[in-house]
């Protein structure tokens, strides 16, 4: 039987799909589609699904997080745009020797971070499955910035990430080595940031809109399958390349000792690990300034230069004595 | 471990969800979930999740069909509702070892239902899992009669469905019994429509939006859980009771040879089996000949009186005879 690859699937999905249709302003090839009549608002909407032992395991997981995680990863695509996430629809597949307290305490999780974020929860169905997954669909309206779209990127623009990279991934991988090996990883409080960042990770809801409203911010997606991915999607859709400079890159002090732990390359958990969580986005250099000092006024959050925005296309990697590796859409695929 | 049913789990998160919210018409309780900001269009939206084994099953859905049927049980959502289906987004959970010309013939009658309908792809993922499952989030709008709800029945309307009843329920059947002795069901023509309406189901779009042109109906919903438990969900969220009458349910002249064949109860085919995509809806009787004329001159369909709204709750089977049972929420679980 022959194989068809999850890019070649959604190659074939997005021939298929409409570019342009009445009502649609921005069909697949961005975090969230976006569609409303003219004269009337916009909406945005995304869908995401997880699957158990694919992208969560309920042997670490704890019920009430993997719930806020559920709702998160759908508000990042909502962030990724600028926008103001509003409404969620839930699909759960439940496994019936499921436990309801498991299911409860996930549920209370949902709730929780909907109204943190002060999103409604809609609609839905549940259905009987063998494995547990969990499909949401989430519905925001644009910031008063407006919509941030990945195709906006022009060759001389500065790349930016809003946090550091790579501790989800170690966090995942610190899990996975635990149970395997049956280490106890409770006892070992250097790694709880790495955890943490796996377990319960921030959308940037209210960073995407502050971006949005400076003017400065040119194209914008979130950090989800890592940045070699992502940032490829951003090259993809302006018709760019790009270039990240090894050295810029952002990371906790601790992801040093957990890499030579996990044995894994930090440069791998950087920028193929993925679910980071956080935005990359792309900035005109003569309005730098003018974004930092607004970003210094708007909220305590650091944001960090590493790379450029080229001709040509996808993600060069160039490290400090100059030499170049093409790490395009080396991220993570689940 | 304690588990929770389906209709548990539900209650739960209709609890948790919110009744009002700014730009919310109709949170969970009907078919679609309605949002829309004042001064502004409605949109109707609605997720739906088809798992291999409890949905559909492989050894009999050619992929094609299914591919239509998946998006067809979404856009009966809309119909339910007097909608217009305008934008779909698809989530797939695939099985590393699925076969790309089953994907790829799944995907064409995706694509030419939509065509069908005027509807377009705009988003989705797809992600790795044991199973196949296929989730869609349907987005509609309402069509020029406005929109119909569950809620509008009064004690005194009239029962209508929009077609015959249990051929779905009875084609699964036959395909499962098939499968089981290893029967042919090739070689029996007389079979074949049941076996169409269960893997080819006619969504009734444009039904929907004359029956809510009209005027004449008060509530509708569409028969995906069989009317037993259909009609349940008018008449809750009507706050009202129903009575059937067992001799108007209208079914296709093979049923009684394929209930008899299967070893099965007609009674259950017609009530609970599911699957059907009708619609089920209530008419004041001031207005049934008002209704009968609009609609003959609109489209060539009949459509059959069942039954009554009256006060109280539930829904209650009577015989000829006048004998009663409750048959509330009796309908397919999946």
């Amino acid at each position: 039987m022959a194989k068809l690859s999850e890019r070649a699937l959604i190659r074939l999905i997005r021939e298929a799909s409409a570019a342009a249709a009445p009502g649609l302003v921005q069909g697949i090839g961005d975090d969230c589609a976006v569609f409303g009549n003219s004269g009337e608002g916009r909406w945005l909407i995304s869908t995401d699904t997880l699957v158990d032992g694919v992208h969560f395991d309920c042997h670490w997981h704890p019920p009430a997080l993997l719930g806020r995680k559920s709702i998160a990863v759908n508000l990042s695509d909502i962030a990724a745009m600028g926008g103001c996430p509003r409404f969620v629809l839930l699909s759960l597949c439940l496994p019936p020797a499921l436990d309801a307290d498991w299911l409860q305490q996930w549920f209370s999780g949902v709730s929780a971070i909907l109204a943190e974020y002060g999103c409604v929860l809609i609609g839905g169905d549940t259905v009987q499955s063998k494995e547990l997954m969990i499909s949401v669909t989430v519905i925001g309206e644009p910031g008063s910035g407006g919509i941030l779209y990945r195709s906006g990127a022009i060759p001389g623009d500065i790349v930016y990430v809003s946090g550091t990279l790579g501790a989800a991934a170690a966090g995942l991988a610190l899990f996975q080595k635990a149970k395997q090996e049956q280490i106890d990883l409770g006892l070992q409080l250097q790694w709880q940031v790495l955890l943490d960042s796996h377990l319960n990770p921030f959308p940037q809801v209210k960073l995407g809109q502050e971006l949005a409203s400076t003017g400065c911010v040119t194209a914008m997606q979130d950090i989800s399958d890592g940045l070699a991915t992502d940032l490829a999607h951003i090259c993809q859709e302006s018709g760019t390349g790009s270039i990240l400079h090894l050295e810029s890159l952002p990371s906790l002090p601790v992801l040093d000792a957990a890499a030579k732990f996990l044995g894994k390359e930090k440069l791998d958990l950087l920028l193929k690990g993925g679910e980071d969580y956080q935005l990359v986005f792309t900035v005109r250099p003569h309005r730098e300034e003018e974004l930092k000092v607004k970003m210094a006024s708007f909220l305590d959050q650091q944001i960090f230069p590493v790379g450029i925005i080229t001709e040509g296309q996808g993600v060069i990697l160039e490290q400090k004595n100059g030499s170049r590796t093409d790490i395009s859409f080396q991220g993570y695929e689940h």
